[in-house]
């Protein structure tokens, strides 16, 4: 979507640019694909997976190619009982990006948690909202 | 980028479809100006507000834009010091909705945390990957 006049600039001044934020993994569908797959390490029928990531059949396949050139799923297609069979699974390579996207993950969480503090302490009464409802 | 007959479908069968992770606010750069916005909750001005988060004049337009139209962001134009001067804010309704975001994300991590230490525990030995890499 970047256009080449329109590169992000990013340097150590840009605390919120969030570069570890990997775009594969970022898109909400492929999210909840990866997080899926990394919870069945044995792998999951494609079926299974579009029914646990509420996915129409459609969806699930254009998300899943994504991550298969990226290196970051692998798809085995074969036969169960006598019918078509597929099968999904994280990669090694896929499980560490979505390690370390996990990671930048808790670092956002940590900046959001510590500005609501922060904002906390500065308010005299203890209206407003609190970072984690109880 | 869903067609109408793309539909996503989710019921309590899909417990990685993670319904409440708002696109306005999951896009990689928006998540970045709503995280800078809420730690600086007096307002930022245009040009810190592009530096804090590495993003180029007219990323950060466009962006701001989709934020403001969602009624997330507040934007007022005026001048200092006889110089046009931009502030941008996070709204009260953006300020809920970013905390309700980030309510999501907390729920994929705990997801992939509990993913990862199943999978370690079936382990023999310790190698492998950790969730939290030291």
């Amino acid at each position: 979507m970047t256009k080449p006049d329109e590169k992000e600039t990013v340097g150590e001044s840009a605390p919120f640019a969030y570069e570890g934020l990997d775009r594969v993994i970022h898109e909400k569908a492929r999210l909840g694909i990866m997080t899926s797959l990394v919870s069945h390490p044995e792998g999951l029928s494609f079926g299974d997976l579009a029914e646990l990531c509420g996915l129409t059949v459609g969806n699930l396949s254009r998300h899943l190619q994504v991550l298969e050139e990226a290196g970051l799923v692998g798809i085995t297609k074969g036969y169960q009982r006598n019918r078509p069979h597929t099968l999904c699974q994280m990669t090694p390579v896929g499980r560490q990006r979505f390690l370390d996207y996990i990671g930048v993950l808790e670092r956002i969480i940590g900046d959001a948690a510590k500005a609501t503090r922060n904002a906390d302490r500065t308010k005299a009464s203890s209206r407003g909202l609190r970072f984690r409802p109880a």
